[in-house]
This record gives C-alpha cells, structure tokens and sequence, in this order.
C-alpha cells in the first residue's frame, strides 16, 4: 500500500549509545530506525513515502568504547507532530524495552523547537522574579511528612526569615490528611508572605501539586490563587506533558520545579535508558521546567560527578528559543559543601538543602541566614573576576 | 516538631528485592524507610507519630538468591491517601534513583483498594462486549505509520472481515499528518461497523488516544461518540494515573487496553527498577487497564518466559475488588505460534499479532479467517479437558 502523503525533509537526531560488538550494535541501529517507526520487518515495508522518509534512518555510526558503540538516527519531524508524549514515543518507546540501548543526547530542528514554549522564566525570569541578580539561589524544603500545615507553616515562616529564596514542599507531601494540600498551602503561602512583609525580601513558596490526573490543574490553580510563587512537580510521576501543560497555561504563570522522583530507573542502568543529560536537562527544559532538580554526587544517591556535570550542561546547552533553566543539585547536600558546589556548578545553580538545615538546632532562622551568607561570602570571593 | 495528627493503623506492604551482601541489603532496607516517607536521617526524626507511624516498616528480611535479600516493608495507607501517583511515589519516587532496589510485590489492603475503581470491563466485561465466552482474544494492530486515514480503514475493513475482535492503532499512530486522529478515527471505526453490518460480529477498534495532556481527554470522548470500541493508551508516556482517570469516567466506559511504550527501563535491569509482575500486572491493573500488552518472550523482545508468566498471574492475582484483566503477549508474534500461546497462558488471553498478518500476503480477509480458525482449532482440541 502505497502513502498519498508527503513530509517536509526536515528531520531530527538522536544520538544512541549501543552495547556489543560492531555488528550487534549496528544490528541495534537499524532496528531502531524500524522499531520506533513503521514496527514491521525490512522486508515489510512499503516502498515510496514509508521507506523513503518515515522509516528512521541511520546517520552515524561509529565506536564509542570498547563494547560500546553510538550511533546517530534521524526521523522525519513529521513522525512526531507537535506532540511531546510522541517525541518520547519515536525516540524510546519500544526501545526502551530492548536492551543494550541508551540515548545520549538529542537534536532537535529549531524550526521544531519554535513550536514550544519551554520553561516560562527560566533563569533570567526567575532571578527577576526572586531579585536576585546574580548569586546561586537557596533553597529548602517543608518536612518531613506527617507535621500539620500549621507546623510546616511556621517552618516556611522561618526558612523565610532566614533568607531563604525558595521553600519548597518536600515531594513527599501529596494530599495526605496531616496537612491537606489545600490547607498547606494556604498555611506556607501566607507564612512566606508574612516573613516578606518582615524582610523585604521576595522568598517564594512552591507547594507539590503532583496528585491524580485530574486533579492536577485544580491544585495549580488553587496554588497561585493562594499566593504560592511557584509549583514542585515530578514528571515521573504524572507524565512529562503535563508539567508541559502547566508551563503553557496562562493562568498558572508561575515558575515551575521538576522533581526527579520515580525518574531513577531511567538513567541508572548503562546499557539502557536515557542520559542525564538528556532526561534532566534536554526532556525537563522541553517540558517547561525552570529548574530541574537531581540528586547531587557526594550526597546519599550515587550520580557520579561527571553525569551531574552533563546534566548542568543539559539545562543550559543551545536549543533553539527554549531558554536555559537552573540545575539544582540537592539530595544529601551539607552547608559545609557550599563553596565546592559552587566552584563545581558556577554561580548559575539553585542550592537545595534539606536535612542538614534541620540539624543545625531549633533556630531555622539563624540556620537560613547562615546559608545565605556562607553563599554571599563564596561570591564575594569571586566578585570581579571571571567566574560568571 | 511533634505531629498533632494520628493514623488509622492500616498499612499496605512492598517486597524488595535488594542486592548486596547482609549488611548492603540491610542498610538499603532501612533506607527505604526513611527516604521514601520522611526523607531525614533517623537521628532528625521527630519522635512520636512521625517516627512511630510515618516512617516505612522493615516487616521481613531474608535471603533470597546469592548477592540478593528479600525485604517486606510497610507503609501507614495515610502515607498515599488515595491517590495512585503518591502510592508510586511512596513504593520507589526517590529509591528509584538509588542503586540495587527492585520492587517485586505489592500488598494493598482490601479497605484501600476499594476506594479504587480498577478496570471497568475486565476479563469478564470485555468477553461479554464481544460476545465471547471461552476462546482467546484475537488483535491486530494498523500499521505502518505513514498510511493515510482511508488505507488505515481499509485495513481494518479487511481485518474485521477476517474475524479478528480487537482492531487496535499501532501505538506510533498519533496525530501525525499522514492520518489526523479525527480522520483515522472515523475511517476505521466506520470501516469496523460496516463490517460488522457483513458478518454478525462485534469487533472493535481501539484507537491510540495517547497524546498531549490536554488532548487526551477530547481525544476519548472523541473516540467514543464516533464509534470506537474501546481505547488503546501507553502510561508510560502519559503517566499512569491519566489512565485510571480515563477509567473512571462514565462518559467515557470503554475498554482500555494499555501499551508498554517508554516503560522498558523499570523491567530491563535486575538491579533496580520495578517486577514484570508489578508493573505490567499489578499497577496496570489499579490504574484501570482491562489488557496489558507486554512483549512475549521468544519474539523479538527480550523478556523471560518466567518474566511473561509473572505479568499473567499479576493480571488475575487476588487483588480486593479489583477485576482480573487480559494479559495481551505481543511483539514479533507469530501465527505459527498460537497453539504454544494457548498452552502457555490458557484461554484468557488476548493474541496480539501484527507483523506476521502482513507477511501472509495482501488478502487480509483470508489470513484474518486463518488466525481464528487457528485458534479455534486449538480450542476444540481441548473442549472438555482441564484446560479452563
């Protein structure tokens, strides 16, 4: 059967990582093209339209490491539309169950980017949000599960106090009957507007709108109309398009975190999944997040330096008209490691600490305002010389 | 901080399968504990209902296989609520990012699962719709992407002649240009009744309805004013709970059927991620699938026949009020391998073949005609016996 259809020409690439010898892995790279495609044998297809152009094709190959390969494939834009759950799909979705393929990082035509929006602040409209010209940005979150809203809060009121940017939710805090979500987030919004009024200061409150389908929205809008300046959202868990659904609405307008919960097992296995630097960088940014936040090396999770490093390299790589966003490594991470954290990721990052917050005693106050200058006196340090 | 808050006593139990020698295991045991609810280190959890209630439970730990233990550990259901997102994100939100933690079980209370729906047809409800009693299901997917709405009808015109039940859109069938979803939708849905008119029958087609999380739900009730007889959806790239939604919806009620695309990495490493079991039986199933389509071992997947066996039983364990559901083998199967299918997984189950119906030339209607005589023939080999 022969398409009456036609495409563009205009194509876009992904970079495949393959496991095996050269010819395993290049048994891998022309499966690819058939598999995320047409989903039938060579021998199958239809000659014209659906050999000739939607069928993936192979771009690059060449070796990587030993046993490992990579391989560049190219896909009519055609393939996907303007659909962000189809990008995933012709990219990874059968593949994802075929071992010995990961994906490392993608190419997408800016006149395809143009078509989302992206994050709606990203860097520079957070910082002008927040006021904050050019030092990292703090951050804490709520905990643990299971205080009531009027204890976290008090907690926020503090944190506040203390000089902290951006209190977020901990993810954990979902609509649990400890502190309901409506409750919470009158509770943390008011408290946060409270110490402003105090300080001067534009510390925001991002309460946790993960939760069912549909109730998501809801909970968004609930949020901003109670005073919350931004949202905690962990894709993983409701889907990457929706926090793209979030970004896209004019009535939420409000900066928006990625939480990478339940996200794990896609780029903790080598021979498999998706790079960090793509599913944390690349997917957040595409997805509208403004910050993406991912467990820290060093802390109690086990990225190492480097995959972390190509995740800040993610959030910030050219991409068309889809703006740089802040890498906030988090997860374990320690007052004491301020200085290194920043020295490793520039001054271009949000600093999330949690625990190690609470342990400095019951004063949160004098807590929050010991971070804050610890990161002052780091970037007094650097002040005038090159590391922007 | 103390809590002024209390909990019911009611928790729900989760298997582990953890790697390491004892004393590994044992620490990511007790890891799990606190990262998944608290997300603090012991020593900072407040005394109390905190610590006595919220903190997950080690209830078990022994040894399962050399480098491997088995843990059961419980969660208070006040951790969850009754939301499915925040029951995935308790059972593995931020251990998925940890190394060397598998789920491999859920135990939900009866009193907890009957806050949920589940799937709304099941085994039963679907065999009575199609007017089924005993035999396997026959599915064939449209393909190959890149076909216009009138050929993709054609097909299914030809198909539904033949005697196959379920007519279902590859899952790479979006709304790409080559054929619109409202088009593709309404050529094959009418050539599915025109057929139908012909032969008596009660096929139906099952669109993708997967897209954009603001077009889903239109997409759905589109789907169904226009004909369709059920709905085809992969959650791995729309988040699970957009199916549960699509579930409980009466204005909606039809079949689902649920496609692993994007969902490989929780399976694919031993060393993490989520069961067979668990993920294509269990959770498909609390998030109101009435199939599961998991790729058979033997085609051109790389699952177990163990690994397809444990997704069978998770369709049909004893799960509170939730019903059994199809498990739907799929991914490179061939004709010639029915009779196996059957004797592997019985009569309930849906045969999913693609590929291999193309392969047997351009008269769809006969090698329709031949895959139902097949399975039939199998069926009455077995009239009578055990075989159930």
């Amino acid at each position: 059967m022969v398409s009456t259809k036609t495409v563009s020409g205009e194509r876009f690439h992904v970079l495949y990582r393959l496991t095996g010898d050269e010819a395993t892995a290049y048994a891998r790279a022309t499966d690819i093209c058939l598999e995320q495609t047409v989903e039938l044998p060579d021998d199958l297809v239809p000659n014209g339209l659906v050999r000739d152009h939607v069928v993936g094709r192979v771009e690059t190959f060449e070796p990587l490491a030993p046993g490992y390969f990579q391989s560049t494939i190219s896909f009519a834009v055609e393939t996907v539309g303007r659909d962000l759950p189809q990008l995933l799909n012709v990219l990874f979705g059968n593949v994802s169950i075929k071992p010995g393929i990961r994906i490392e990082r993608l190419v997408l035509p800016d006149s395809w980017l143009c078509t989302f929006q992206g994050p709606r602040f990203g860097r520079a409209g957070l910082r002008a949000r927040l006021g904050i010209a050019r030092r990292p940005l703090l951050c804490t979150p709520l905990k643990p599960m299971g205080l009531a809203a009027d204890q976290l809060g008090q907690l926020a009121f503090h944190f506040a106090l203390g000089g902290i940017d951006i209190i977020k939710d901990d993810h954990g805090l979902a609509d649990q009957h400890f502190a309901p979500f409506r409750e919470r987030v009158a509770s943390c919004a008011q408290a946060v507007a409270r110490a402003n009024h105090e300080t001067g200061e534009q510390c925001i409150y991002m309460p946790n709108i993960t939760g069912p389908a549909d109730e998501i929205l809801g909970r968004a809008l609930f949020a901003k109309e109670h005073g919350a300046g931004g949202l905690l959202i962990a894709p993983g868990l409701t889907g990457l398009d929706t926090m793209r659904r979030l970004a896209d609405d004019d009535r939420i307008a409000l900066p928006i975190m990625s939480h990478p919960a339940f996200q794990g097992s896609f780029v903790t296995n080598p021979h498999g999944g998706v790079s960090h630097y793509t599913l944390f960088g690349q997917l957040a940014r595409l997805a509208g997040a403004d910050a993406s936040i991912f467990p820290n090396f060093g802390g109690r999770f086990s990225f190492s330096r480097d995959e972390c490093l190509g995740i800040a390299d993610g959030t910030a790589a050219p991409m068309g008209t889809i703006k740089p966003i802040f890498p906030t490594p988090a997860g374990g991470m320690r007052l004491a490691r301020a200085r290194e954290m920043i020295e490793i990721y520039g001054h271009q990052v949000i600093l999330l600490i949690g625990g190690d917050l609470y342990r400095h005693g019951a004063d949160l106050v004098t807590t929050g305002r010991k971070f804050r200058e610890q990161v002052e006196h780091v970037m007094e340090s650097y002040a005038g010389d090159a590391h922007e």
